[in-house]
């Protein structure tokens, strides 16, 4: 049985226990959706400040793993030149968000990710397909990525 | 610093309480996945009824801003007589919802909107990727919109 | 008054008790992440677990409506081969869930359903649009599917 069957139980327990998990889940939507608002809005340091001081953030369109605010929102602001160079709007969609809180009080995620690309002026299309797998823990109150893996369906 | 930015104030206060917000959240969303239904089977007065009575409507494919029920269900019975004659099926949808209560009580709302075109027997495709802003206020126990302003990708 | 328009009813009703569909909400939305995860992962029987004992899933793209778990997981077997042979990669998503609770305690939910498709070394495109009417049912504190509808818009 793989590590995604095998989290079926971890549903059933959080299920045991609906409201906690409720509350929980709506959190994490919240905090997914004003993170891709900031991230597709250039907002580099709002954006990087969602993850933890320490974050390894693991993408295969960078040449190597990100880690720490610093290259985050370094990463955003080299997205903001390439921006303005194409004109191409980007937005990264998330969904089919997969929960599992762990003993330790963290939580992952899996996510499939979308990315939308609009030309100006011209036919919007779907750039690329993706899976997203954080590792998320509670700093003060607010929810951060500590380790955020995606990969890319067409290089799968 | 941005309004998106700023809004992690928003963020970070309604996590404070997450109770309350997390059952807002999801009432918001069972609020829109309704809306854009009833908009896409073209249910004119149920969908206008989702709106305050004098609901503001912006959005760039129509001259000017739509204002009240009245207005809004014409528009709705437009779209139906449009796809009557070229059999194209519309779906509309929201993503990364990200949602501000406001101290009124009222609600801030800003998300990515997809509209997906599928032609009678043909390829289905992304038609349209907007951002859309809402005002949502609580009348007899109901959200509902009091102002929307949708923007387009291609036209930005 | 056609059904979809006729649900807003039950949609006040619920609003009427916020907390209790909050939950709710939230569980469902839990529930489907996983359900097509490890559908997309062909984890065939954990899927075929998500389904009450004589569910039926009803779905264009197979000869007759599929009936219990043996069906259930031997279609997703069938489908790893299939892309075993073709290289591409499926994504089913879900979007604008109405759940509709009944007076008996099972739910009624009714969401957009895309499948995305993305060949090894290609292009991701958008290759279904489709509505999903579920009728789901809690079995020892899990929800389960009772029965599934799915049509296809290039069909419609």
């Amino acid at each position: 049985m793989t590590a995604l069957a095998a989290e079926s139980h971890d549903v059933s327990r959080t299920e045991q226990e609906p409201g906690r998990f409720g509350l929980l889940y709506a959190e994490v939507q919240q905090f997914y959706a004003h993170q891709m608002q900031l991230f597709d809005s250039f907002e580099a340091e709002a954006w990087a400040g969602t993850f933890s001081p320490d974050a390894v953030f693991d993408v295969p369109t960078l040449p190597r793993p990100v880690r720490g605010r610093e290259e985050l929102a370094a990463n955003v602001r080299r997205n903001e030149e390439a921006q303005g160079r194409t004109g191409e709007q980007l937005r990264h969609w998330l969904g089919m968000v997969d929960v599992q809180p762990q003993p330790d009080g963290t939580l992952r995620t899996r996510a499939y990710a979308l990315v939308y690309l609009t030309p100006r002026g011209g036919e919007a299309r779907v750039h690329r397909v993706c899976v997203m797998e954080d590792s998320l823990a509670r700093c003060r109150g607010q929810w951060r990525v500590v380790h955020r893996l995606v990969t890319r369906d067409d290089l799968a």
